[in-house]
């Protein structure tokens, strides 16, 4: 296993990607604020180039690369091939992404518009991860994997050292959804090293439970399948870079239910008046169903991403 | 008919508004200016308090009244109730909101949020206008038009001073939805100040078009019932009011179809990932649409609500 990245490797990091990326809002709402007694800070990732904060991550490796790269490849259902393609083209490098070929035209359109080349394979990881190797080995790619990777970690972490550096005042709580465990990694190394007195809270699925029982556990587990969940961008079971450094710097990871996840987007879309997708409804979940105590903290939520597909929404309209 | 505001009304307006509302950002986006050709700034008043731009006129109006002032009326279907509301709550008056009995429980629920107390009616002009005479017969409230008056009108127009003073060159084009024509009125009245170079140009739905057979024929046109258009916010015909100051000032009103209404707001969630009700389209929909020449031209465009129904979209899902 390659060492984790450092606090220092995000700082390097950061200013190797801002150019390239936003720097995403902080949004507050006070009918928000009202309900929960506690002072929230939203970072919009949302609003995020490609419409995610993957973006971070795989930018951060593509610029990482050595000048003779030619290529990158990935396999991924979504946010980190659209990112993937974003970032390669920045470099007019070639993009590969091994796509589900169940996965929705929408999502396929946006990698195609990033110039990235999707090769369709079977719904199964075993698929996925042959057909990655394949691409690999006939292309000279060079792979960039969606979280177990600490280019791609130190890449995540920046959107904390952000979120923690625009608040107005230091924060309590950071609470952070959980798939592949990419983007707590990097908010734990973050936190620790800009806001060491935070508590930094993982937020899974109930049906996507694989950090809360590794956490407990103390061992990494699988991902019990089938994953039946409508925050379909944490799916993933961890990998041991990102289970390790969740096991060392973790405060707790909870997890929230179908109708806590569903009901909590619905409240950001009201009341912030934006898109975000069901898995940047974790935290906030957390917070609507008790499983976080956030009563007079300062509170900031990572909205992960805003790539929801419009006509398939968790609720009936 | 009372005089029309001049331009250092909206200034004054402005100022007495400013520490109450949100000074709302511009957004922008790439993937819309490449599509379109022009350079794209959307003023947000979906994130406005209460959701719409109806706070700034309703906040001026409520702030200008005199000492000795006890209580605010008006009839609404929707975002003027709400924002009259929380303007007469800042004042600690009483507001008396005329609402149609066939109004959503969300709308109801956002009125009585901010205090108001909500007298129903049949839903027909005559019955609503009937309705608020007794109201302010009775309780001795002062009535607080949505949009045919002089305070209003003034408050409405510090959205434009907004976005032309935070756009970061200077605008070729305002591009405004019309209903009653407050927000047109304001606007032309700002731009002929701070922008009198822009072409303003209001919008309407196809199936509402009372300003634009106005504006072609210099005659106030009613509208013809019913009105058949998902932008909900603006089925209202125009005042003897906003209607002289649209001849006077406005450079043209255009008309757009339902599916560019519908198409536009898709285009809005999708690109700029936040939630606006379709009459927030309109303007993008003419741009959609061809109806209004922006090659090459720098565009503000005003978002002026959020409040849709989430249950309810122009779309099957």
């Amino acid at each position: 296993m390659k060492p984790p990245p450092l606090a220092e490797d995000i700082e390097a990091a950061h200013a190797r990607i801002a150019p390239h990326i936003h720097r995403t809002p902080l949004l507050t709402s006070r009918s928000l604020d009202h309900a929960t007694g506690a002072s929230l800070h939203f970072k919009c990732e949302n609003f995020q180039k490609t419409g995610s904060f993957k973006v971070r991550g795989a930018t951060n490796a593509v610029l990482s690369l050595p000048q003779d790269a030619a290529a990158v490849a990935t396999h991924s259902s979504g946010n980190h091939a659209a990112a993937l393609a974003f970032a390669a083209r920045m470099r007019r490098l070639a993009a590969y992404l091994v796509m589900p070929e169940t996965v929705s035209m929408a999502k396929k359109a946006a990698v195609e518009a990033y110039g990235g080349m999707i090769i369709s394979c079977a719904p199964t990881l075993a698929a996925r991860e042959e057909a990655a190797a394949r691409v690999v080995g006939e292309t000279g790619a060079t792979l960039i994997p969606p979280f177990d990777d600490p280019r791609v970690i130190a890449g995540q972490g920046t959107a904390a050292v952000e979120l923690i550096a625009d608040a107005p005042a230091p924060l309590d709580i950071l609470l952070v959804p959980v798939g592949g465990g990419g983007l707590l990694a990097g908010t734990l190394l973050a936190a620790s090293a800009h806001a060491p007195r935070a508590a930094v809270i993982g937020v899974e699925p109930e049906a996507a439970d694989d950090a809360a029982r590794g956490f407990r556990t103390r061992t990494l587990q699988p991902q019990v399948l089938p994953v039946a969940t409508i925050a379909d961008g944490v799916t993933t079971a961890m990998s041991p870079m990102t289970f390790e450094i969740m096991c060392w710097l973790a405060q707790d990871i909870v997890t929230v239910s179908e109708a806590a996840i569903a009901a909590a987007m619905r409240q950001i879309w009201e009341r912030l008046k934006i898109i975000v997708e069901p898995s940047s409804a974790l935290p906030l979940a957390a917070i609507l169903e008790g499983k976080v105590q956030v009563e007079g903290r300062r509170v900031g939520l990572i909205l992960t991403a805003g790539n929801v597909d419009l006509e398939r929404l968790p609720w009936s309209c």
